[in-house]
């Protein structure tokens, strides 16, 4: 590192560091993390991607007339997603935090969009969802979630079901293994995959919670995100290293645990080591029943 | 707000808004994010978006055979922005963070890109760029910024001035009022602009240091970037919502600084009375030479 870096306030590089260990528990290996931030080169002895797969970076989103917009909350470092049809306006909402509701509804209404369904793709253990009370303010708004995951919501999801937006839609992909309700969307034309907890960018969700299973995870991600394109975005629920995205194609050639045999990633997964994450005595109850105690 | 929410842990919460405070100092005013945040629909008057513009946000990046990734770094709430040619391999990348320097190395290595230009949007105060130390690790990388910052680069921007990378190439526009040597950033076929701190998603840059001119900024803005494309992304240098795009016609007609009359929005911004950036003393002047004090 520079000589300056030691001279940037340690306060201020102490809060950062805090809030990251704190909100990523959820998810990434923080040593790992650290380990990736700090050493580059780690896992680049492969040839780059770009050899074997030149179109697995060329674009965000490529499908006519789909508004796509990604946002962030801070705290659990969750990633929420909204995409709309930009003739119709009906719009979908993955994985909205209760902190960010306004941020989230104004951003819905200067757009003139018509939310049609909020779905979580599985019960947070890191964050509470807004969706309970966004269906408050949105009068017609359904909630969504895994059949598998114990939460109630008006809609229960099972692998290949649709959710509909105008001409769009996403299709239900059941990735279990974080949680035994987790699922992956994935877009009409198979260019954008939202991955939740299973697959995160360079890892993956954690298994040592909720119905978490290594083996269910691994076999989640190969038979279900693997199969995907190769230049298929993958938009994660979480990440605490201020990546946006990846792909498909990435993943299977970079990521550190996935492209281990499935032996090697349950050993991986079953010595973490992961801090408990902080919120999940409340955020779990809580969105079992949408992200409201009192339904 | 939901019941559940006065039971998050109160030091988790304070940390998270302690973090945004001290980062959001250069340039979005605080108490309007704020505002902004918990009082949705104060700017929604007007009819959506949506009813006089229906391509604004239909896609996230058009261009054919462009490779684009978005990263943050999370203590001064920087983005940084990776382009490349899918072909040549050739990539610029702008406003790279010091504290990011291992993250954003690896992926160009993990990706086989070659490193052409390492662009500053202007001379930060709010951290410190990686762009000398870059040069230091990357053999052939230019360092470029605009011949108005009073800072020293291999390369001096000015208005018109072309950065190639491949088949592909960034545009610059000057755009000061933050800064004298700010500039926009803005691909061939006009689908994205990078903007830097001149225009923030629903903000912009502070005036009041470093040269800030409250009248040039309004100006800059009106002539260099309200001039792009309704559907033109707005790529920031910084957000403090977890907001990561938007696009020209978005904040033309939603920004609540930029919607003001030139006056109006001068009284403003030489209001705001936003304490002085914690890391200024350290930050310009590394940023007059690359990022580094020992060149």
């Amino acid at each position: 590192m520079c000589s300056v870096i030691s001279r940037v306030k340690p306060v201020q590089r102490a809060l950062a560091s805090t809030l990251r260990l704190r909100t990523n528990a959820d998810g990434l290996n923080y040593a790992a993390a650290q380990s990736r931030r700090f050493c580059p080169g780690l896992s680049t002895g492969a040839q780059p991607l770009w050899v074997t797969s030149r179109s697995y970076c060329a674009r965000i989103a490529t499908t006519d007339g789909l508004f796509f917009r990604q946002l962030f909350e801070v705290e659990s470092c969750t990633y929420t997603y909204l995409l709309a049809d930009t003739d119709t306006k009906e719009a979908v909402i993955i994985d909205p935090v209760l902190e960010t509701i306004d941020r989230d509804l104004e951003l819905i209404k200067e757009l003139g969009l018509s939310l049609k369904v909020a779905v979580n793709t599985h019960c947070h253990a890191d964050h509470i969802t807004s969706t309970g009370l966004m269906k408050k303010r949105l009068a017609g708004l359904k909630s969504a979630i895994s059949k598998f995951s114990g939460a109630s919501a008006d809609i229960h999801l099972k692998e290949g079901d649709k959710i509909p937006f105008g001409r769009h839609s996403l299709t239900v992909r059941e990735t279990p293994g974080h949680t035994d309700g987790c699922i992956t969307l994935v877009t009409g034309d198979q260019t954008m995959a939202f991955t939740g907890d299973a697959l995160l960018i360079r890892g993956c969700g954690r298994t040592d919670f909720q119905q978490g299973c290594a083996k269910r995870l691994y076999e989640s991600i190969q038979e279900k995100i693997y199969t995907l394109p190769d230049h298929c975005l993958v938009y994660p629920a979480h990440d605490y290293l201020g990546q946006t995205v990846s792909t498909v194609g990435e993943e299977r050639k970079f990521n550190p645990r996935l492209t281990k045999s499935m032996e090697e990633f349950v050993e991986i997964m079953n010595n973490l080591n992961l801090p408990k994450p902080d919120k999940i005595d409340i955020s779990v109850p809580a969105n079992l029943v949408c992200g409201l105690h009192h339904v």
